[in-house]
Order: C-alpha cells, then structure tokens, then sequence
C-alpha cells in the first residue's frame, strides 16, 4: 500500500509540470536537428542530453555515476544502502531526425517521480536509480540494447567490432571517447548485478495509435514480444515464358505471395481471439537481376519476422509456417530456402509489477488499457538477466521514430502519476 | 475437299524425312553458338540460315524474292497468277543460345508440304509463298514482329532507330546490311498487300508443355492472345515499425500479395471452367532503397501482364482487377498507382481454316489437342491486317528459348502433314 494518499501523490506529480516541460525543452535544443532531433549514440547529440539529464538530477540531490558503457546513473539514496535497489529509466538516443520523446521520456519520468516523492517528504528505504541509458536505437550501429546489455555484461561477441551506419567507426572508438571502457565490456564485465535489483520499470511512448484509437491516456504493458526471424530466404521456382499456362507454372512469386497471405490470415484469426501477434514482409522481391514484364519470375526473396507474446504462440506460429511453406511447395512447385533463423525470447512482464502499476492507476481514476508492447525495449535486457521488469506506455499521436511524435504533458504526467504511486509502493 | 487421298498424302510428307533431317542439320551448323543455336536477326546466324533455306527452295524450284526488310519469298508459282496468294512460313531467327526448332520449323514446313505435294504431282491454282520470316525475337531489338510488320507496312513509328541489345547498332543499319531498304520500311511501304492473300498459317513448336502431358503430337491454333499491360505499377502504402498492430498498418507488399492471390484465384476459376487466361506479375518487389528486416513496406511495385483469346474476357478481366483493387484499397489504406497502361488486341484464328485442319487431322488418324497460343507470332501481324491465318502447334519437350527444345522428326511430320492437307485443299 501506497502510504501516502494517492490524490496528494498525483498533485505532486502534477507539480512537476514545469521542471519536465523545461526538461524536455532543453532535451529537444540538445538534439535540435531539423526536421526533428537527432541524439547519435556514443555522439555530440547524446552527449548533450546526458549532460543536460545529470546536471537535472543533481539539482534534486542524486549522486550521479558512469559504467563502463558511460551509461548515467542517478541515485537517490536509500536508508537501507543494503537493499536491492529500485531501478527506473530508458535510453537518451534517437533515430537520426526522430522526435524529443522516444527514449527520453522514460528518464524524465524517473526524475519527475523522485522528485514528487521528494516534495511529499518520502525517505526511500532501498536506493534508487534513475538510469540514463546509452545506444538503444539499433539503425545506428545494428546492435541492439548496447547500454542496458553493456551494463547487465549481456553485450554479444564482436558487439565492439560494429561500426556507426554514419562515422564508419566502431562502437569501441565511440565508447571510448563519451569515456567509457571498451575492453570492459569486450569482457563482459558488468556494473549491474541483476541478484541485487528490486524491479526496472520503463516509462515510453507508445509507438503505435492503441491509446488515441482507445481514447485513453496510458497502458499498462502486459509482454515484450519475442520473435523468430529469417533476415535472408527465398523461393526456388521456375523463370518461364509469360503465356505459360498456370498448372505448368513454378511462379516463385506467387508461392511468395500465397505464403505472406496465408500467415495474413493466421494473423487476422489471432487478432480475432484478442491473441496479439505480428508478422512483417519487410523484404518481399523478385530478383532485380532477372525480373521482367514478360518473365515468370523463377526465384522470390524475403525478410520475415514474426513476433508474439506468449513462448507458446510462437512455437505454434513455427509449426504454421513450416506447414503452410509444405502446402505452398507441393502445390505450386517451388523450393523454399528459408536461410539463418534468428530468435529472441519473449520479456516477461512482472506480475506483481503489472497488478500494481494497473492498481494504481484505477485508484488515480486513470483509465488505462493492457497492452503488449509491440517493439523491443531496454526492459527486455534486464528482464532476460532475471529482473521483474514493468512498463508504461503513454499516449502518443503520429508513431514514433520520426519528427511528428506528439505526446502531450498532461498525458505524461499522467503515466508519471502511475511509475510514482508504484515507486512509493515500492521503496515503503 | 483434298482432291487426293489422305493415305497418299501422308505417305508424301513421310517422304520429306530425309529433306527436312537434312534441312535442320544444315540450319543447326549455320547458328551452331554452343549451347545452342544463335540466328541473330540481321546478323551473320540469321543470314546463313537465309541463304540455306533460299537453295533448299530453289532446288524445288520455287522463285527467290526478297522485300525491304530483307524477309525471304519462296514461291511455287500458280496456274492462276492472279489467284489470292496462299501463304506459309515463320521466322528464322532464333532467341540468343536457343533451340534450332522455334521459328525454323515452320519454315521447314511449308517446304515440306510444298514438296510433298509436288511429288504427288499437284499444280496449285494460286500462287504458294513460303515466308522465311526476319526478326522475330524482341528479345534482340525490343520490337516484336519486326520482319512480319515490315512485310505488311504496320511497323511502329520510330522502330527503325531501335538497337540491338548486343551490338549497340540501329535496326536501320542492320537491315541495310542485309540488303534490305530502311527508308522504305521507315515510310511504312507495303510489300504484301492483305487483300491479295488468302491465308497465313504458320507451324510452330508449342512452347508449353500441354502436348507432352496430354501425349499428343499435334494440336490446332484456337486463337493468339490479346493482353492489357501495366509495366510500371507501384502501390503507395505507409512504412511503419515491425511491432505495428495488423489493424494500424498500410502494408503495400502484404497489398501487392493480396493482388497476386485475387488474380490468380479468378485465374483458377477460369481454368477450372476452360477459359484459358493467363496472368503474370514479372516484377514483383519492395523497394530496393528502403525495405529491410524491421519496416513494414511503404511501397510495393510492380508489372501485370493479363492475356486472354477473346476480348469479352479481357474486358470481363480488366473489371475484375478494378473492383479487386478498389476492394484492398479500402481495407488495407493503400492507393495503388497502375500508371501506364499498354493493350494488344486478340489475334483471332480464321475457323474456316482452323476447322479444315481439325478434320483433316482426324482424317489422317491424328489426335490433336485445341489450343490456344501461350505466345505471341507473326501470325498475329497478318491477322492484325485482316489475313485470315491457322496455326499448327507441334509436340516439344524442354520449352524454347533454351537449347533443349526437344521436337521429333516423327511429331514434325505429323504436324507438316496436317498443313500440307490444307495446303492441298487451299491450291485445289
């Protein structure tokens, strides 16, 4: 139990309208990069905004600290320096010309929740951090979750080597000039022990239309997705003349398109039964170097990722795929190559975490949906080490990664108003 | 009425065994391009199979001529000059390492019959051409019916400026080489006057393999396709991030497949019926600048060829596509942009002269098969002028365009005797 009423909890929150206004307007000068702002991993824009963050946090009295992946640590000290510690925050980048929100959000929400608690006259028992997290957004050296798996020592081989889509330089060369320590985390060195962490819980955008289509400020993260993914197949069939007649045909891509239709539908029956999923083509082509108006195209290429919530439902969709894909061969004629398979888990949630945060909410008269995040987080990377994990998501017009994200500050406070009521829950 | 016996008249083509083994041999030395057969349309292949044909001719004594676009007129002069001229023929140039056989066969065989009825001891009423045809393959200039068109003075505008993919040089100049008149091909002269022709029928290998699976060797030309073309289309959809709920996106590629799906659904349910159609979506992609493992495609492009023998099912077929894309537009929030669009119109078969082939086939004790022409043929050019024509399809395994074209001597004659019973019908 919160022991502080909620509706002087949520006037706290409400307080902090203008420290996260100007937070985030001096965020958006720091990575100002029209159209939109660009906070470059491990480069001058994210520099920036982690200055601006620490120099925030030490205005409320945190004690601030850097690891080897120059991750920012802001902790406000516990009573109890023993306990395991509460953990709050998200990453500082952005894609190249995203919006002000993504990723930062969920730090600012940190500090505006240690700082209400604070206004209320709360001495927290457990130390808490508001963690500023490097590198999140994967276009820029495709590794993903470097801070967060940096300082879990989750980071995977040759993460080092991966140079910058833009400087052409390694992700060593980036670390080492924001002051980190690359051969650490070549080592797999870590600066967080997940044995001593009470709880991560991440603040963000939601990335997709679910809370404006709802008419709904804030969502409650019910999963992190899990995936299974083929980056480079393709379908053997046959190059023909175009007037062959059909039952002659090894259409390569036809067998493409029956394939994406079939898992379509898949998908369109799962949604039906309330059972969240996704599947994209990302990749869906002829062969450049062969096709043609009057060619039956004889090869098809394809990126597939599918994705899901539940371990089970993955491995369903595993068997429906390797069905489909026979069905498509005999009938059609065609060979698929489905090449390297990749997989990711899925992140589990917290249970506890989740009734709380969804608790609470309905006691701040804050109607909220359950929600699986559709994309990946740094959440997952602590949830993978064991870590109870939680999320918010708070409404966002327009999608993110791109200049026209549009949250407003009455629906962050009113997700921070929920992180808040958990955190005092929590360091009770 | 044959105004001699079939059992005689198939006992005369069987006699051109060794005339037309010998023929082929020659022609397959003079294009010998390992693999396969190379007859360059107005080059050094095409020309030595010119000069071949032409003495195999003069040795039966037909009369040599030659037009403006250098096609070879092989003539067994009539008792009746003045008599509509009764025509066989195909081309003589072959795709780059074809097979010996697309094209030449029909050259082949109105000599064959021509020879065979001489020996029977007929003397036509009108004249008897067999057409030596120029140019064929669009795969060399990229305009189809080259010698065919020039002969009937219906050539594109511009068609002579057009080169050959591999020299680089212009029709124009080609044709003058080969003692041909550019000039007058460019004003549109005709050397063929439709109005003086009785008939075209052609003899062509089958390019499909329906013959080899319905263990036939012959079958009787229903129709020559007409088709509607988009070489360009492109669907605009939205490229969002993979974890978008299905509900939210505007996938172009999942659109372009659902396309592809409806298309070749009313394509099965015309086979089912027996209307042969056809549809081919040569080009079939994402694009190439901004797909990738993680977007959901914004874009989606495209090519459509949809062919059919009757233009009531064409037309049928053009609706069809119309209302399935208004239907995928407004489920799935794309806009499809078809952008040009190119039409060609039925070639139709001449039934007098296709029913006269059927019977006669029966009568000779051949089994044939009604079918209609996957591909395009000169024949289509003289139908286009109002010729009436015939095509004979012979049995091959392998396809063409490829060197493994495999047509039998046996097969051939039975092809040849049925265009030579209509030959003997036709001079009578």
């Amino acid at each position: 139990m919160v022991s502080i009423g909620l509706p002087q909890l949520m006037a706290a929150v409400q307080a902090q309208r203008g420290f996260v206004s100007a937070l985030f307007d001096r965020l958006r000068q720091d990575g100002l990069d029209e159209p939109g702002v660009s906070r470059d991993p491990y480069g001058a824009g994210e520099q920036r905004g982690h200055a601006t963050v620490a120099e925030a946090a030490a205005a409320l009295g945190l004690a601030i600290d850097h690891d080897a992946a120059a991750n920012l640590y802001m902790t406000w000290q516990g009573q109890d320096p023993q306990a395991r510690r509460v953990m709050m925050g998200s990453h500082l980048d952005s894609v190249p010309h995203g919006g002000n929100f993504d990723g930062a959000a969920g730090v600012v929400a940190g500090l505006a929740a240690v700082a209400a608690l604070q206004s209320l006259g709360v001495k927290p028992m457990p130390p808490v951090t508001v963690m500023g997290i490097r590198a999140e957004e994967s276009v820029w050296f495709e590794v993903s979750y470097i801070g967060s798996r940096g300082a879990l020592g989750t980071l995977p081989d040759g993460a080092m080597e991966a140079r910058r889509r833009d400087t052409g330089r390694t992700l060593a060369e980036h670390v080492a000039e924001c002051g980190g320590d690359p051969a650490a985390l070549a080592a797999g060195r870590r600066y967080l022990d997940p044995a001593t962490l009470r709880a991560f819980v991440e603040l963000h955008i939601e990335q997709a239309p679910s809370l404006v289509a709802a008419g709904r400020q804030v969502a409650i993260c019910t999963g992190i997705p899990g995936n299974f993914r083929y980056p480079n197949a393709v379908i053997e069939g046959q190059h023909d003349h175009v007037g062959l007649p059909r039952r002659f045909r090894h259409d390569a891509a036809m067998a493409g398109a029956e394939f994406a239709m079939a898992l379509d539908a898949v998908w369109e029956a799962h949604e039906a039964r309330g059972v969240p999923m996704a599947c994209t083509f990302g990749r869906f082509h002829t062969d450049p170097a062969a096709h043609g108006l009057t060619v039956v195209p004889g090869a098809f290429h394809f990126s597939l990722d599918v994705r899901a919530y539940d371990e089970a439902v993955l491995a369903d969709l595993d068997r429906q795929v390797t069905a489909i894909i026979a069905g498509i061969e005999q009938r059609r004629g065609v060979r698929f190559h489905l090449g390297p398979k990749a997989r990711a888990a899925v992140g589990p949630v917290d249970p506890a975490i989740k009734a709380v945060l969804a608790r609470n909410a309905e006691a701040l008269g804050i109607k909220v949906l359950e929600l699986g995040s559709p994309a990946s987080h740094d959440a997952a990377a602590f949830a993978a080490c064991g870590v109870p994990i939680g999320m918010v998501f708070v409404r966002n017009e327009n999608g993110s990664h791109n200049p026209h994200e549009a949250m407003t500050i009455d629906d962050f406070l009113a997700g921070t108003a929920v992180v808040a009521s958990w955190l005092a829950d929590s360091v009770a």
